[in-house]
């Protein structure tokens, strides 16, 4: 199985590492980490990763995921990456995305018609795509798969996991990496977080988030 | 605020990033990536990341963050990531480690006498280093903190966030990350994985895992 994942300037580190960590894990996998430029990547809070290859280099994938940043706009509007995602997504088994990379989705016109969630702050900007908006935490819609914010991409990867070899493996692929979550508080999403936390998270997160 | 990461080959990337993505959004704070020699680390999966600096660079930290890996035995043995840990160790307001990076605090002699936890394949090695095995997710030993299998981190680096600069922004940094977990199985540690989960990640990982 291959699974491409789209590495990009700015882009936040756990978006991709959470579902790379997880699919990594699956059996007789090719991982692929293609940018426009191949070489280091600086991400969002600054650690750098390594991407192995130029897009053009990458010309199929049964998997497709697409990492969000705190502002993927110069990401969107690259006509080479909107380009790359319509091409991979025309033979792709799955086409996903965790956190605002929806919005790169959305984009290059994949989530057109289509139900799909991103990160809280960035919800509605999904209507600008033609995207229905659903405030869950992983949104299967046929073959396009998307994630709320950052962590998201693991719930997502895990499912993606059972999907494509069974909930065997996808389960011990979740025992490796011990995902039997403790959050040390209940403030993970507008539904359950307090209010005072969502105003002042929505203040913070407001000065960088897209539109 | 400082906190350093301790990089090295084989580590398993979402060890680092999980609490890598949480304290690096703590207010006014220093990520230092350490490691024996900067440059490309490459962790246990392929991907590879990038070390800002030696760990002769880095001589103090607030919070010092250990990660695992699939074998970290080398690493364990090697005596200037020992003396370095021991160095920032007695000055660390927290001295932590994600899944393995628990035995590597271990080697350096820093868990004779504690409780800690680390990837449920390895629980025992942590008595070869006088330490207390503890199921647990986080535990917490005075300044030494250790976190269970890989995705443990996630949930470590909120109750640190937390300890350090309160619950207000720690929570904050939850919803920044939307951290509200759904696991699409049951299966995330001994505790509640069903006994074929249990049996066949044990086979799997024997093969890989140290002692």
């Amino acid at each position: 199985m291959d699974i491409a994942f789209l590495l990009y300037d700015n882009m936040t580190s756990l978006d991709f590492i959470g579902p790379y960590q997880v699919l990594g894990l699956l059996p007789k996998v090719r991982l692929h980490l293609a940018a426009v430029e191949a070489g280091p990547i600086r991400t969002d809070l600054g650690v750098k990763l390594h991407a192995d290859k130029r897009l053009e280099e990458v010309t199929r994938a049964d998997i497709v995921v697409v990492p969000g940043s705190p502002d993927p706009s110069k990401t969107m509007a690259d006509p080479r990456v909107q380009a790359w995602l319509r091409a991979l997504d025309a033979t792709s088994t799955w086409t996903t995305s965790v956190c605002t990379g929806s919005l790169i989705l959305g984009a290059a016109g994949l989530l057109q018609g289509k139900r799909a969630t991103t990160h809280w702050i960035a919800m509605d900007a999904l209507r600008t795509f033609g995207a229905t908006p659903v405030a869950e935490r992983v949104v299967f819609d046929g073959k396009t798969v998307s994630a709320a914010g950052v962590s998201a991409g693991i719930d997502m990867a895990l499912a993606l996991a059972g999907k494509a070899v069974g909930p065997m493996v996808a389960q011990c692929i979740q025992l490796g990496i011990e995902y039997d979550p403790e959050p040390p508080y209940n403030a993970g999403s507008l539904k359950v977080a307090p209010p005072e936390v969502i105003e002042a998270s929505r203040a913070m997160l407001s000065s960088v988030m897209p539109g």
